[in-house]
């Protein structure tokens, strides 16, 4: 702590992202990335962008990509989309512009765990709503006075998901709340809450290009919602960086919506493979919570999640474990290829001996 | 303005960045851009990211490229050295983390336009503290009590540099404030403070990769200070979004960086170039601020700047014209190449007459 730091920084209780080893050949299950690359189209998109033109700033718009992604939606217009470098950034700005308001904001007790920290970092009271027993988001916990709902669908880190019927009644329940849906692992089950956005003027909903898109590196995730919600986007965006996306972004994450085939066949296949793991984990006597993600949420009733956690490390295998009150018996484990969820499955076979 | 939006936003005076043209073939000279692009071995290392590892987070900490940041400087290590999604990204962390305190924050009347937009994103004082009647700042003008201190050195638009030795007499007269300097355009002329970091604690130096780097469409800025305020911008990231440079950037910024001999040959011909211009233009008979930037701050003593601008336009040639106090009869004239500044000049033949 030095002098020189405001009084905000003093109070910070930073985010801590999942572990990004630099050891090769590590079977890395542990931050929810895609087995599958990036969409060959994105990457020769970028390959074409690489040039003297670098030297320009970008479109500070992004209005390719705003238009790309209002095409893929069909009845949403480009000014409907707001886009940055990384879902991370268009939730901080949601929070600062759509979630301060004098009553506390509401989400899960477990739950994406920057919410606390945005709400740390934006001075924003919250008040953190238990999930069931069953880890399920209970729509009439809801109904109580808030500044604000925000949790994510599929829920991270369970992998559960909330129908859309659920999240339709949350909406009218709250009709003067902002109600914001941070949909980074839709694509792998889970009805999106996009359908539902033209008739709600409350209702943001967040993507992401890091899993079903597999651009975790490039950094880009957009916000779908009424105009009004997103001209507040563009408002805190315009007060704090006025070109959040590179060129490189703009013209990968573009391609990568346009190419929807390769979207299709890798999607389809991270969900074969949650199957296979799934079933294979339940063989060797985990519980396992029904995903609707890219990963899977595991526990085992006689095998210490902290310590399996470091068995399968020294095997090179790397999943997330939180040390945090009801699931620290859990593990979050991402869908690799097919290869690697089977090389998971043989170690867990040696560490809980089934 | 929505019910749904916060004070925060409601209160928000977004800053508007230097057009970003569509149209192809215009002479642009308003943003002060590199008229050369950047250095082949950054393209090269872009295009060697491109790939399956693009599914990956990128490195969290950007660890090569602050390694490469600090070996470029000598005497700092990487532990001294923060990277943000541009300069601007850098500036906004730097007042929520450092100038945010009870006293007003000081800068100059006539500076960067984003300063007291971040003022208002985060809720800080400020003073705007008047240029002299030549438009240099004077240091004598900042004894007085502050919660901290910001300006461009070289003064961004007016382009006039301050020596290091005013800087250090500064920081001495201020050693309860941080002190940032916005390097934007040092490498162009100017003296960098980063040569004072190790002796003053309360120093911090922000540079860009738009300008001497030819990257403004990669989007890389980073700052150098004592490992105390660094950290407070790392507390302050971790807290917004914890990955704001994808591959791409660290690839691409780390080389050029690296690339000493291509920084080295374009920096010189923008200084070469820059004096032509200045002699140009005063032949025309502006009036032009001694420049130590990518850019000159012209005025002519009979011909409103507005309507020059306007005139340049209709030539297919764009300069910056800021209709604020005392600089409105002035326009920012970006250095490009020599053909485009002889094009500028032979317009401007045509509009003032000479």
């Amino acid at each position: 702590m030095s002098r020189f730091w405001s009084a905000t920084v003093r109070a910070l209780q930073p985010y801590v992202p999942g572990e990004q080893p630099k050891l090769p050949n590590l079977v890395k299950l542990n931050t929810n990335e895609n087995p599958y690359g990036p969409s060959p189209r994105a990457l020769e998109a970028m390959r074409g962008e690489i040039g003297d033109s670098l030297r320009l700033y970008p479109d500070p718009e992004s209005t390719r990509l705003r238009e790309a992604i209002a095409a893929l939606h069909g009845d949403i217009a480009p000014a409907q989309v707001f886009v940055g470098n990384g879902s991370d950034e268009v939730l901080a700005h949601a929070f600062l512009a759509l979630l301060k308001h004098e009553q506390p904001i509401l989400f899960p007790d477990i739950t994406y765990s920057f919410y606390p920290v945005y709400c740390k970092l934006y001075g924003i009271d919250f008040r953190a709503v238990p999930l069931d027993d069953s880890f399920a988001l209970r729509v009439a916990d809801y109904a109580q006075p808030n500044g604000g709902i925000i949790f994510p669908n599929p829920n991270a880190p369970t992998g559960r998901a909330l129908p859309l019927a659920d999240i339709e009644a949350l909406l009218k329940a709250n009709p003067d709340s902002v109600v914001v849906v941070d949909e980074a692992y839709i694509d792998f089950g889970g009805e999106s809450a996009v359908a539902l956005v033209n008739h709600h003027p409350n209702l943001l909903v967040v993507h992401t290009f890091s899993k079903s898109r597999s651009l975790a590196g490039l950094r880009v995730g957009f916000a779908v919602g009424h105009v009004d919600l997103i001209d507040a986007l563009n408002r805190v965006k315009n007060s704090f960086n006025s070109y959040p996306l590179d060129r490189l972004a703009i013209a990968g994450a573009t391609a990568a919506i346009e190419d929807r085939e390769w979207f299709e066949r890798t999607r389809q296949a991270v969900i074969r493979t949650r199957g296979t793991l799934t079933r294979d984990l339940e063989s060797l006597g985990f519980e396992v919570l029904p995903s609707a993600a890219n990963f899977v949420f595991a526990r085992h009733p006689r095998h210490d999640a902290a310590q399996t956690a470091q068995a399968l490390r020294q095997r090179g295998i790397i999943v997330r474990h939180f040390k945090l009150p009801r699931i620290e018996q859990f593990l979050r484990i991402t869908v690799g290829t097919d290869e690697q969820c089977a090389l998971l499955a043989s170690a867990l076979r040696e560490i809980v001996g089934a």
